[in-house]
């Protein structure tokens, strides 16, 4: 997926310390974020679809996509770029169809069953979840680990964005292990700084060989 | 919309006494049922479709609608007829849009404000929702009751499915009132008989005047 190498953004309404997300998304766009996930499992259809269209032209004006959690319609109702779906969403094939070949469609992959059978997928990326435990997501499976997420690396043919317990301490290290992008939640939307935040972890891409 | 006059069935699997939801359905068609709508409010996407992929068979060879609650997706990727929209839901606009013009697309009305906006919407029919109070469904406004369906049909240009509380021994007084369909959940999904439930509600149409 052109474009997705860095820090990418999923978010969460609730961990955003009561600032609106439309602003944390703004300051991580300032701060040179790669792209953005609305993940939204409560709001009704018609608030999540609102917070889509109020997202949609601060990334737009940027050139970062917009990606949608789950939610094929969400994504064409709101012109975004594409969705991000788990093993419990919509397969892939179907919502290719939907979306078009256009579409950025990104799947998460939590155990080597999923590894191996996302090879031949037309998929975007394979988010690999979760590297360690974190407590924004509690159904997961067991943490991948550097050594999972290298062994990925070492098969797969798409990008990876890695996910889950993801922080400055251990970016470099999760880089080095073969992620293209690391995805975060707590560690931008309940960040003191969220610009600041974003940085950081920028630079860790940049500090890179 | 062409066809929904007679008995609509909205789905609850956890309603269907250990039965599948295939069996209650097959059995309401043989029954004469006139609409199907699959509802499902917490089955992951995956599921969701696929409980509609089951559904649409059966319900195609007989020519009878499918329409899916509120998702859009769900609906497009299974080739569904249409969606049944609440006021939470994505916009009738939206899904219009999305669905095309030959799609069924029905909107919940609870209240006054609900059926004049209406009454300019693209819209197939208006779910009158609820006529009584319901113990399926918590999150509705104050019932319409008889007199609130009379007023409805008095103004709207809209065919009326009325839901909310409906059996045999009300169905008479509600279709006098002007429902062109009588929406059920429990009383089909829960009957000891559900071909014998479809067919004693068809009923009450059928000694109309």
């Amino acid at each position: 997926m052109q474009g997705v190498q860095g820090v990418y953004l999923v978010t969460d309404q609730d961990l955003c310390l009561g600032r609106s997300l439309t602003s944390v998304v703004a300051d991580a766009v300032r701060a040179g974020i790669a792209c953005v996930q609305l993940r939204e499992k409560t709001l009704p259809t018609r608030f999540f679809l609102n917070q889509a269209l109020a997202l949609k032209p601060i990334l737009a004006a940027a050139g970062i996509p917009l990606l949608i959690n789950d939610r094929v319609d969400i994504a064409l109702a709101a012109g975004a770029d594409g969705v991000h779906l788990g093993q419990s969403d919509m397969p892939c094939e179907a919502a290719r169809r939907l979306l078009g070949p256009d579409a950025v469609i990104g799947l998460s992959v939590e155990t080597w069953e999923n590894v191996t059978e996302a090879q031949d997928l037309d998929v975007d990326y394979l988010g690999v979840s979760p590297i360690f435990v974190t407590p924004t997501k509690t159904d997961t499976k067991t943490p991948w680990g550097l050594d999972g997420l290298a062994r990925i690396r070492a098969y797969s043919r798409h990008p990876l964005v890695a996910i889950g317990g993801l922080s400055t301490a251990n970016a470099p290290d999760i880089i080095k292990a073969g992620a293209d992008a690391i995805a975060v939640v707590s560690a931008i939307c309940s960040a003191k700084d969220p610009y600041a935040a974003v940085r950081e972890l920028v630079r860790c891409f940049d500090a890179q060989p």
